[in-house]
């Protein structure tokens, strides 16, 4: 994704080249890999008093989600393991109404991991935690042998404090209530399948990784109560979602197919390769459930977002299909959308 | 450790023995290991929500800590990695003067991984959980390929509410505080080498995983600001820690060799192998620097707990060596102890 800001980070001097088991050990080694740079880099208060923990101060209700990103290759079209990792977080904590705020940071390094990588790994964190206002408060540095690992896997867990309009709940969901989908859906999975696969198109497609707070937090504070879940369909894309609403709920789910947003290169790429952009991973999409009377004005509302230039009505929740999801085809046929069954492109996220 | 009670949980009939890429997918096969007990399993009002993140009451200031867990083998004389997991962020929530409350819980499976190790390692979550008081209310679960991780990682990230009496920060610290440490030293790290490299004494000695917010909440209680820091002192043992006290405080750290409780097996084992005690990693252990008139009083407390049986003045803060940490011998001599470089045990937890 575009970034709001670029850092000029070079490189601290380290004397040593990859990542070693010893800087695992929690010893001098660790010490050094942290001291040489990282804790300058994301340098805040709660960081900087070098605890076991962070303090913090959180007024009201909180949200607190968690997520450990393995995906493979680490560095992919339009961002890399850290990035997604700091956005995704976020995400999740947004998609419960709540403003991001803090984050905790833990890795598990693969003996052998080039400091380069590791470095321009952690400049990506702190870019993405600038753009969206966020502190990395907290962390943890784990090393594993050479072969018991893939070069790094990153957990981040979020805390964010709920917004006062938010009532976020699925038992909020009735029959007639939108589906919108805040913009274009299928480039990050499209992005990550070509890169592995050594696919080229005409221009390169990107992974959406965004952080999403800020479109939804401005909905919050319009429409409150009347936005009745959010989600981001990442893994399984919103075949996976929607089914997971529908078995909450009891309610049907139903998707217009022309309204689904979709890039012209992204549509072209899932038709080569045989993919159904409905199944494929988003990682700058989310879904709101919304009150019928507020959807067009909010979709409205999120078109001027730059991350939700695309943002559209794809369907409505329905008495029936009880529990299931359906599609409406351009020539009016319906067919179901079933919950994926196991993985279409694994290492994702 | 002794468990307080024992839970009985046989494990439902998955329609799989082991975990596949599948069951990382998001889909129905990552449903249906959720669906088919963990949610039930962990159950709590937060989590059966089912929602990207949890929603949490906290009142005032909080303590964050996220801690991964790599420790191999997984399954180790006194515990399992689910059970070090809990604990061990457990005691990073503690180490900041508050009460644990929340975890969140994210694993990274890798494929291949028998189902049967994944439920006794989830059932020690609960049996861990349930011992210390704390929910589990949000999680994730990767999977990766064979030969890229190493049966399971777990990150847990806690959250807890900070002790009203509690003061805990290194600037606090002063010429003549003393040295507490709450129980024996070296069992656990120990106890993973002896089983690692087949070896056998006379009695199986036996991680100290413990949780300890219990004793620590009781030090705050009664004697608050005069407890002044608390570490838990895994990876690197009791010089790591106290190095970096050091370093973070500038003053000196003084130990009593003689002072030192060591289990005698502990002491034998590490005699054996040639590894000096203050090295090791423990799991259920705690190191408090106390205003000196307390000091007595606080450990004669802690003994009268199961956990601290063995709670000892072990040195004194002064004001040289500047930054250093020394050992006073039996006969009187005195010697540095240095910041451990690398590894000593790789993967202790």
């Amino acid at each position: 994704m575009a970034r709001k800001m670029e850092l000029q980070c070079p490189m601290p001097k380290f004397d040593f080249d990859v990542i070693t088991l010893g800087h695992g050990s929690g010893g001098l080694l660790t010490n050094k890999l942290l001291e040489s740079g990282v804790f300058d880099l994301l340098s805040n208060e709660a960081l900087d008093a070098h605890h076991d923990g962070a303090v913090l101060d959180l007024d009201g209700p909180v949200a607190f989600s968690t997520d450990s990103f393995v995906i493979s290759p680490i560095f992919f079209p339009g961002g890399d393991i850290g990035e997604l990792a700091v956005n995704g977080t976020i995400n999740d904590v947004a998609m419960c109404g709540a403003r991001p705020r803090f984050i905790s940071l833990s890795f598990i390094l693969e003996e052998g991991l080039p400091i380069e990588d590791f470095w321009k790994i952690l400049v990506s964190i702190r870019q993405a935690c600038e753009n969206a206002g966020v502190k990395v408060v907290t962390g943890d540095t784990k090393v594993v042998e050479k072969g018991k690992g893939d070069q790094i896997f990153i957990n981040t867990t979020g805390l964010g404090t709920i917004h006062p309009q938010a009532r976020i709940h699925h038992r909020r969901i009735r029959p007639g209530d939108k589906i919108i989908v805040s913009n274009q859906i299928a480039a990050h999975g499209v992005a990550i399948l070509s890169v592995r696969q050594g696919l080229t198109f005409n221009t390169t497609i990107e992974s959406d990784t965004a952080a999403l707070h800020e479109p939804i937090l401005d909905l919050l504070d319009r429409w409150g109560p009347a936005v009745k879940l959010l989600r981001d369909p990442t893994r399984g894309g919103l075949a996976a979602t929607l089914n997971e609403l529908a078995r909450d709920t009891g309610l049907g789910y139903i998707l217009q197919e022309t309204a689904l947003p979709i890039a012209a290169q992204v549509r072209a790429a899932c038709e080569m390769l045989g993919l159904d952009p409905l199944y494929i991973a988003n990682e700058g999409v989310f879904l709101a459930v919304a009150a019928p009377e507020h959807a067009e004005a909010m979709t409205e509302r999120l078109r001027q977002h730059p991350l939700c230039r695309h943002a559209a009505v794809i369907g409505e929740v329905a008495e029936q299909p009880a529990g299931g999801v359906l599609i409406t085809q351009p020539l009016g046929g319906k067919r179901p959308v079933s919950m994926p069954i196991g993985e279409q492109l694994p290492r994702i996220c």
